[in-house]
């Protein structure tokens, strides 16, 4: 199976893709057709034999999807398979939501230990996780095989820290801080970029909002 | 100037520009060209002038962009010339973070209540914002005028909820409930749905591994 030079608009379709069959497997459903998939999903049929036939298809002519075995492969797809310890650096609220969110556990993603400056946090835990001090994080990382840092602290800190946890071998980062990190090649950035988010909620409404406007004056006229 | 029909992937990248933007305006840069935005953006000139075009252009030939000009520009295209009334429902950690993140107000995002079912918190201020109950919200939108909620409860609870928020007369949502909520054409949902950001992650990282083991396969033959 070629699972190289995918688009990232595919991809970043792939975890819904995962949600939704997770829900069927839920409800019992054992096969569906691509058209029953895209009734459900709201997204035309032919996107989704497109995205699905970048990875080899897994559908039989007539007979739709076999529910379970899809989405068993999308989740090995996902990396679902493997276990990864991950860390937070930044125990404020942002990083504290992100410690007491279990389905990441039972995703595979096993998060051994939380990071930050200020000393009052100090030998406190979070769901059971350590909270130790940035000062020590490179001495953890060096006796410790992390896979994913999630940086949820502020900008300059994470800009400042990103050159350690490169060279102490991290290989993900998961990026919450207001800025585009540099890294080398070999190290993988996904940003969620909060504000940025929220500003793409305000342009749709501003755009509506326009729009009613100049429908208004045109009724108007 | 014409603003519908813009894509969605050029909206989504309007906030970076906006970003740079802002650094360079911090750093007193008052003029630029597409080649140097490129250079420190990382994206090509061409992206940038396209990306741009949609939106009547901004540049002069030879002249560069207008740092200042540019970006009050692309301000008043995400919106952010107005001020949007933003409420919290779901008084957990990422609401808490949400609540605390200062900046949404200095964009114009001003939250003026939290929401939660818990009794306990009832009372309570964040912030100085209000935490009241969720059996109270439907009074609360009658006597106020609320653009846009933000979703940091469970699934049930946001689609639940969903229908009241839209009766009630609110056409943007910041949906952070793995879920996708089923809404009238005029209102608008933007997701954040983090643990499908966290699985491209695990995507990217999984593929660069399977690539790795591949090349050593290769070598060892």
């Amino acid at each position: 199976m070629e699972d190289r030079h995918i688009s990232k608009a595919v991809i970043a379709r792939l975890p819904r893709y995962y949600r939704y069959l997770g829900i069927l497997i839920e409800n019992k459903v054992e096969r569906i057709s691509s058209g029953e998939l895209s009734r459900i999903m709201k997204v035309t049929a032919s996107q989704i034999r497109q995205d699905l036939n970048n990875f080899g298809g897994f559908g039989q002519q007539g007979y739709g999807y076999n529910v379970k075995y899809l989405y068993q492969e999308i989740g090995r797809l996902l990396g679902l398979e493997r276990t990864y310890h991950m860390i937070i650096i930044g125990a404020g609220n942002l990083g504290q939501a992100l410690a007491n969110y279990v389905k990441f556990e039972k995703r595979g993603f096993r998060i051994i230990g939380i990071f930050d400056r200020d000393p009052k946090l100090e030998g406190k835990t979070i769901r059971d996780i350590p909270v130790m001090m940035t000062s020590d994080l490179e001495e953890f990382l060096s006796e410790n095989e992390v896979d994913i840092a999630a940086l949820t602290l502020p900008r300059s800190g994470a800009e400042e820290l990103c050159p350690l946890l490169v060279k102490n071998g991290i290989h993900g980062i998961w990026n919450f801080a207001h800025t585009d990190l540099i890294v080398p090649d070999d190290v993988i950035v996904e940003n969620v970029h909060l504000s940025e988010s929220l500003m793409q909620l305000s342009y749709r409404l501003n755009e509506a909002h326009m729009v009613k406007e100049a429908e208004k004056a045109a009724i108007e006229e």
